[in-house]
């Protein structure tokens, strides 16, 4: 008989969506899209969104409980990002161990707090039990217009592929941080580990991006690119593929220094980078970029859309080679 | 330094809601009542409410993962249908343990689907995690109209107390399960099992009574009757005179069978009961009885709402009797 451990994070997910019924009514797809949808009047949309973080397999080490509290906000809030929606509140669970200290609990309230702020939103409610594991499980709520929903499912052949930003940052992060990697030198090491300690979701840009209706579909990027640019090329039934992946200087000069493939980096070896991944609209994409320029943000050209499944990465030297839909799996990540 | 465990819930909770900033624009006060409200467009309100369950102090013994599972939608539920909401839909944040079976996670993924299409709504959503216990953090969403919206502020001096059921089956279940207590005969003990192990929520009644607005004020009952009086009157700056509680026969053979105070296990040893407490208008009375009797419900008064704050127990011989704020805190209730 299977378990947890044998089944992996995506198939125990499967086992789960096969048994529940379909809501007609949902907008995005059970276990399709970043979040979930409904209409509720004249329009308007709720999307929802709720995350699950454990202690033992989502807080890396020396993450502080601040950083770790806002952590779960951010990554909440980067669904909403990602389907154009406005955040509306946020609500947590907690599960605390009896024996976690109060100021744990003063340090993991602030960061919610924090996080919620920055976002221009609010903590709005929660629940809290005991737990053998400190556990915080985030809902986010925002809310849209169903003609502005951005949907994992919306890339069509065509369609310019971008993100919000450079990719790799947490995937050197990680090197440095689990795996004991040496930094270049200190301002890289303060980068990256800040990338992974405090990332910030994309809002202002996912929202600027749907108020101009330029994006045909999107996601955010929590599991690794390749990972990212498989489940959005499933989900609209169409294919990827990269020509170009930008990449901070970090990334560069870590790579450079450990002899290793900086685009092997960025595309599998990433993860909760909170990047928005984008399939724009072709004509539409000097307006894309202005808005994001213009709500403080960039947008990087990464490839394109094409009507031929699979994802593609096309080499400086023109060859196209398989990208895998690999990347790391939730569970078990920071398991000591 | 305190931790959890010295603390308290309640202790824990506070020192949270401290920390954190209020929405203005929400309706129902942070950490006052059975769930978050925000209008979102022309008087319809958004109501929200996470629930944390965890194996170790919410699975009673001889609970099922299915019956577990089912207990954590109608928990959820519960709190739309003490706002008078009708559900929009579920999320559900999964936290597994490793070494959990496939069969535990399929009867999961059933009890939840059953709970939701019982309460004719659907699971929409949903996030994954490893955690060292077995923990589902469950959010239901959920709408009404602002002038509809039943708070645990509104109950007025005059207002009618009542309450959906009868009081002290899972108190006398309790008993049975946990303390190993003998059932006075096979009836009793199969009713009261069921009463913990299947609990429902009372969705119908707090959408016929929102129907009708005739309650001023209301919330569910989830941590015994007397902790729920406290909470109401204290929310609502009224005080409350019980001069009745229903008690179904079982419990009345139970308290019989074992010499025990019948009242005393209704209002201090019950928790989970998920009966709505009601403040009900005196005007609107049998206007709301035949409301909930219309939804298949039914409708105890159990007292009346005062100006002269605190809770009273008027006892048959005429004479008042404090009520105290004590029930069982959620924290460690099953835990071995």
């Amino acid at each position: 008989m299977s378990t947890v451990n044998t089944l992996g994070e995506r198939k125990a997910i499967k086992l789960i969506i096969d048994r529940l019924e379909r809501d007609p009514e949902e907008l995005l797809g059970l276990g399709l899209d970043d979040a979930v949808a409904k209409e509720t009047a004249g329009g308007q949309v709720l999307v929802a969104h709720t995350d699950m973080f454990a202690a033992g397999t989502d807080m890396p080490p020396g993450m502080s409980y601040r950083q770790a509290a806002r952590k779960v906000v951010v990554a909440n809030v980067s669904d909403l990002a990602a389907k154009g929606a406005k955040p509306l509140g946020l609500l947590f669970s907690w599960g605390l161990p009896s024996n976690l200290q109060e100021e744990a609990i003063l340090d993991l309230a602030v960061g919610l707090n924090m996080g919620a702020r920055e976002y221009e939103t609010y903590v709005l409610g929660g629940d809290l039990g005991e737990t053998t594991e400190l556990t915080i499980a985030g809902t986010a709520l925002g809310l849209t217009m169903k003609d502005r929903l951005i949907k994992r499912t919306g890339a069509r052949p065509g369609d310019v592929l971008a993100v919000t930003g450079p990719m790799g940052l947490t995937a050197v992060g990680f090197k440095i941080i689990l795996f004991g990697f040496e930094a270049p030198d200190e301002a890289v090491r303060v980068n990256v580990l800040n990338a992974v300690y405090m990332p910030r979701a994309r809002l202002r840009e996912g929202l600027a991006l749907a108020d101009v209706g330029a994006v045909s579909g999107g996601m955010d990027i929590s599991d690794g690119l390749a990972v990212s640019l498989h489940q959005f090329s499933e989900a609209s039934g169409v294919g990827m593929v990269v020509t170009d992946v930008p990449l901070s200087s970090q990334v560069l000069s870590f790579s450079e220094h450990h002899g290793l493939d900086p685009m092997n980096l960025a595309l599998y070896e990433g993860g909760e980078e909170f990047e928005l991944l984008l399939a724009v609209k072709p004509e539409k994409w000097r307006e894309a970029l202005e808005a994001v320029k213009r709500a403080g943000g960039d947008l990087h050209r990464i490839g394109y859309v094409t009507g031929r499944k699979g994802v593609l990465l096309k080499q400086p030297d023109g060859v196209f080679e398989e990208v895998e839909a690999k990347g790391w799996e939730h569970f078990r990540r920071f398991r000591k």
